[in-house]
């Protein structure tokens, strides 16, 4: 459905950015033999297009203090709020990833917090919310993988 | 627990790459009002002390053709192969995140697929893999939120 | 309770019938040494006494863009609804089948969108109907059977 | 993907036949104002095409003494035995309906029966197939809707 | 706390009315060696004493034309109606069995019907309570045992 | 299938039969009006014909010092292995209903004890049959209803 | 977070107190080669940091006629009723312990009765309390440990 | 059952050991105008028949670094290896309760940790103990009641 074209130098860029998106485009353009202007293009190109939406700073959550992480299941009482739900659940920032998902629940977030009294406390925001019917939360006791490079360089190698 | 004491500066330089990784040292020198040397020593430390753990590029999955998103619960025979397990689904690149969790399940995965059909051959997988007993599966039908950039401000506006 | 009694000629032409519903009844005729107009007399009485209910095509629904199936339970808010909301499922056409059933559902549905985005709109099609409480949706990655051909033919050699 | 092209001709003869599949090509042809041959042509390419895979005959299961429905949820001792699992399934023709699913059951099916009896015995035929775990049963109190025909000219309407 | 003392002729006698409430006074004296006046006496005293609450025909519910049994867990809306449901209950004579139970369910019952159909009427019948908020229904496929005459045996043996 | 015929006259001796099983048939004949022969002729032929299957005394349980009720659902590890748990269920007297289920369990008791450890004894003694996967365990908090006399008079009335 | 600091002479005072929590200060004195006084003083500031709460006397509650043990897990119609619903649990004194939990309750109680009936009486309380929504009971068969001594002992030698 | 007879003074006695395990005899015997002999020979008594079995020190868990606590709920294989189970469990000194229960678990237990990371910990020693098949973790948000003296004061002003 209008699948943006990528040629195999825009997946030798990627490829390099993906591991450190503070490479310098001189750089990626010795690497790959090509001039640092043509890296320019084609980065704007993937950014006007919309592939490269944007960088992430990964830090450690846990030096910062916030070493627990939970996933808590919403129940809303109907639907037709979802919206408005999620609205109120993006101005709680310790939410970091929402989904309307299928099965039991109709919003399934991950959270991180302090420790646990601070999850109680998030987990009430979110209890809170008008239209909320219910919540259900499950403990992470260790992130174990979070790493979305490898699916990006097998999406560039398999493409 | 020997948490990494950072300062105001550390916090406002963190600030500015949270919203952009590749914003140049220089610019964040004269937002601040100190030598882009500084800027630079201070990244260093927070390298060093582990706080910044790298940087990671925000792509857009459906543009590249990976749309359906899934939350894999597993049920382990025996939780003494917890490890050997997460070692077998680390080799599957469309996992990108894992967490050993209380409740139901052993391990709980996000996984990013191109369709059904595809999600269909990762569970399977998944299902394959020795000590895997059972796994559960739950559909993403939207996306709502994925944002680590909330968090991260509220951290250092609140530190 | 009054069941339909059916000869062995009925089910031989049952039997030509289900394998090909456009078979000319000359065809069926000459394959049963009967005249063509007992091939009438026996499927106008089969229509009649509502054995026969009509025949329906079988599309491919993958390549007429439909391929995404799913199964939705329905809580109601009360059975006393059962009616009205079944009135209202009937207005959906992506509801294929639907029942009252046992369990934990009261309501239970089979739907076929064209990806998980229709399926969302469906399922909140579904929410939305007032006197629905809640909905829980189990996604198909593979329809392995649907053949009723070989439950037919069974009953015929049964009988 | 590859998605055959109809146009209104097609749509039309495929609104025509989805109502009563045994209609005569002529009376097609006069009603659209085409010719006999071109209603041959077109129901050939369609079939050809693989677009029209079949027609089915619409029994009245209830007058034939199969008033049972049910649904069976299977839970496998491992997903790589599900093709070899659906193969046994495929032998029990009182099972109408199988679907590889997400959720907890790793394959969903419908069966048809006389009785309660009757879906015992076949509830058993599929607990006895090696490789299967746990069924677990739903029973369908009414069928209320089963009619692919309001999806149909849903489908040829919105194309 | 003030259970009812039964000597070894109590016992004895109740025995044999277990295997056959219908057995003469005078063929248990002649077995039991004492007088028809004595086993009077003592089944007297055993109603009296409400160890005998009465007798009850066992008659086969099949032949009676109802073959069919299930199991309806009925959640209330709040428990302090229980009660009140409870003697609503108790106007349906489908339900031969109910009881307050603790875990999911409130009420538990058991109910005999005719057929799928009149099953999913008295379902109807207990979900239109006031006050009843949900039901699950279990049904029987076979009633494979049904007998309280050895436990009876069993508690006099022990005794 | 075959259900034996019954006319005014047999309702009416049920009738009074259900209400006390011990009633002599020279009560029932004076009270319908008939010789006590032919009550004696009608009850032999129900008997025979096995619509009476015998009689049972209602005793107080709990007067006998076995207050404890409990529904025991049952996971067997294959359902192949039903007739031969059954066979060993039935030589536990405290068992006195079971059934073989749809839905979650395989097979569904109810049980009679003396008290919660009598209970866990006789849990344990079910859980201990080769075959029996696990057990779930509902407990009676208060047996309300239990009284087939109502479904008998109402289905002799409808008859 | 501001742990308080005890030495190895605390531990061991801990260590016979927890055994014995009457044994007089001299015998404590005597078996640790230390002064009566210096007994005294360290309890003191334990008390007064807050370390000892206070002691308890370990009963045998079946002896004094409260045998059955249960869990009840509480949902709430809304989790800002948490304080509120807590306050009305704390006068009910057969609850001893309540949390506030994740996973599918809001709070989770122990409550110890006399029997089954006043079980059911004190769960009717707790549905009772405005704001609850149900409640689900597990029984206790047998209190197997109820020892916190081993893990006092086990964090006093692990200090 | 051979309840153990306490008379007015020994309630009076247990009234004040409740409250305080270490208040001197000779206080109780001032406060009930008895003599402080009286006192030890009641207590005596009391301890020598079972009803007082020991008194415990209430310390400050979260002063002592383990605020965490959770519920594990153990499915065994087999219920026969019940009693090996607890054994292996007893030897856990962070399980300081554990109950054989109805419902779906067989074994449930209290545990306390110092923090999420301990307590993946524990449940993995759980996990390990062989015959335990599964567990299921709810972790308390926070511990609002643990109080036994309400219940001791209600039994003794009952009695």
């Amino acid at each position: 459905m209008g699948k943006f074209k990528l040629d195999d130098v825009d997946h030798q860029i990627l490829d390099m950015l993906i591991d450190n998106t503070r490479v310098p485009f001189t750089d990626i353009a010795k690497s790959l033999s090509i001039s640092a202007g043509t890296v320019h293009v084609r980065v704007k190109k993937m950014e006007e297009g919309g592939i490269i939406k944007g960088s992430s700073l990964t830090l450690d959550y846990k030096k910062l203090g916030y070493s627990f992480i939970a996933y808590v299941g919403i129940f809303l009482q109907n639907t037709s709020q979802t919206k408005f739900v999620l609205e109120r659940i993006n101005n709680i920032p310790f939410v970091t990833v929402a989904h309307i998902t299928t099965g039991k629940f109709n919003i399934f977030c991950k959270i991180r917090a302090k420790n646990t009294e601070h999850a109680k406390d998030i987990i009430f925001m979110l209890d809170d919310i008008e239209g909320v019917y219910r919540t259900e939360t499950m403990i992470s006791l260790e992130e174990s993988i979070n790493d979305k490079k490898r699916l990006m360089h097998s999406i560039f190698n398999e493409m």
